[in-house]
């Protein structure tokens, strides 16, 4: 493989692209389209999911090729182009007939229904070449991969707690913990994702509605399945009901869950708690994403966010990085604070999950 | 009492300058000075214990008054100017000597040694006004005048913990939780304080030093006192015994050991902990400024920052206001964040303290 100083550097540009998406069912993706100077004509990224491809992006960005230009043009994209017609169209036809003449990228997506878009190109007469600074745009995506690799759901978790990490008083008293723009900023979260699990317990003691909403209360123009995991019948009047949109997956097993909302073709599962359930996400390393809602409280006493994990000693913690994917890592919300986090990786657990 | 809508402005102006200083043994205070138009000619604003006060801060930046402007300016500041010579000499005389003919104040000061200052200019023919925008003045350093009001230390409570609020694993491992660029931040604060407060608890467990130390390990230049409070021995051989300046006070009451800095002189004390000396200090109300470090991780169990605190239900919680004082009341310091938050006003307990 031979790349040019340029490619790597629009690449790296590519990258920082790709981290202004937002994570969840598709992976962050950023392209870059160079002239045979190697001067950058336009670049874009994925948005997420339901909006173009980076690759469409940057086509769009660029406008239409002169035929001059014809084959003299390339594309440097983080993830090897799309070969199918999901909610958009294949960016492998795409960009074959826009005229550009070269393709290169870093990691192939792996998921066998976007695969071989590299062969498409090549049959097309595009030369494609992979595996540049493939180490870092698979890290980009690195709980992306593994979820996929494993066939189960992008998860992202909410947690709204205080200070000293609390979701409830003693009395269980916990509306609200955190104020309205945070809350806010979790329905807009909640808005991104396919499927919302909540516990039977949650349920049962807060009968939330579980739809996305705005500062309003108006409910947001997508709304995801309401998903309640839990052996517990859930009342015949309970909220979660609403239009008829929600299931109960009778089961404690997070790696249950995420199997039955993959086979429904859910591709990216909002985890809402209670504790029960965050906590058993994370003990099987099933969290690819967290967002984390801080308010400016302490109880000193009341039901914790997170409950035993088996961690004996400070070495074993889970461990996060700061997430800057689509936004800062921490941010203020009112009088709250916002903390966007993913996993570092974790000795002895596959991050692909118990499935 | 009549203002100028030109003085108006120049308090507003003057209690932002404030609100850049630190907070510690002094209040936070700014002044400004203006031309008999009631433009600005300059600002001051203190920057901590041992630094001139905001009125010479402002006189500096002034420079020398012509003799054809002297008695046309006004300095608007938003705390009494001080009649004493402490670390810095009086501003009162100062001012008259600078040749400042109107002064308006918000609030006087309240301490004894102090005060004097508005009748020490009075009687050299300055002209002075007190009140404007006093309700911010005093809401701006709301827990320094109680804290004066009641004779204890300004006190600042630090906490190092995890996302989960715990500040030790199940097997007492805590070292370190927080990374190196937090570390170093709370060096920084200690470095302001003139005592630091740990129990015979943490003495017993971690044998700390308590120096405020750089990056390198190197001792900062200005130590505080190193008070273990507690009733235990601590040992002979103790790191905190250090240079000799230590002391214990053999007692579990936090006004008691705030009683017995102020006997000697201390304005502001440093709240390191452990757990029981920070949910003592937090239970009676006696932490002005809390300074709280937090780490991306989870733990699950382990020993908590902050223990019983007496609160049954939401509506109790102790709440607590971002603090921008000195800098944003959120920062990341490599993978942690650092909260600086002010206590909000309990129901039922007296912000002056049990004393």
């Amino acid at each position: 493989m031979t790349f040019t100083a340029a490619e790597r550097d629009a690449m790296a540009s590519a990258l920082g692209a790709a981290g202004r998406g937002v994570r969840g069912a598709n992976p962050l993706v950023g392209a870059v389209v160079l002239d045979a100077g190697g001067s950058v004509l336009a670049t874009g990224h994925h948005r997420g999911a339901g909006t173009p491809h980076a690759e469409a992006a940057a086509l769009a960005a660029l406008g239409p090729v002169p035929r001059s230009a014809a084959g003299e043009l390339t594309m440097v994209v983080t993830l090897e182009p799309c070969n199918h017609t999901g909610r958009t169209g294949p960016c492998a036809v795409a960009i074959a007939e826009s005229g550009i003449g070269r393709v290169v990228y870093a990691v192939a997506d792996g998921t066998d229904r976007a695969a071989g878009g590299a062969e498409y190109l090549a049959s097309r007469g595009v030369r494609v070449e992979a595996g540049l600074l493939a180490d870092e745009a698979r890290a980009l995506n690195r709980r992306w991969f593994a979820a996929r690799g494993a066939g189960r759901p992008f998860t992202t978790l909410h947690l709204a707690q205080t200070l000293d990490g609390r979701i409830a008083a003693a009395d269980g008293t916990s509306q609200w913990i955190t104020g309205p723009d945070a809350r806010r900023h979790s329905h807009g979260v909640r808005a991104l994702a396919e499927a919302i699990v909540v516990g039977t317990g949650t349920v049962l003691a807060d009968d939330p509605r579980l739809t996305a909403r705005d500062g309003d209360g108006t409910p947001l123009p997508r709304q995801p399945l309401r998903v309640v995991m839990g052996r517990r019948d859930v009342p015949a009047a309970a909220a979660v009901r609403g239009d008829g949109r929600w299931t109960q997956v009778r089961t404690r097993s997070p790696a249950d869950v995420l199997r039955e909302l993959a086979a429904r073709g859910i591709d990216h599962a909002m985890i809402e708690g209670g504790a029960g359930i965050a906590t058993a996400f994370l003990a099987e390393d099933l969290v690819d994403e967290l967002w984390l809602y801080q308010a400016p409280l302490l109880l000193g006493a009341g039901r914790p966010a997170v409950g035993d994990l088996g961690i004996g000693t400070l070495r074993d913690a889970v461990r996060w990085a700061p997430d800057d994917a689509g936004g800062p890592s921490h941010q203020r919300l009112g009088d709250d604070i916002a903390l966007h986090l993913t996993p570092m990786p974790r000795a002895g657990l596959s991050a692909a999950g118990g499935a």
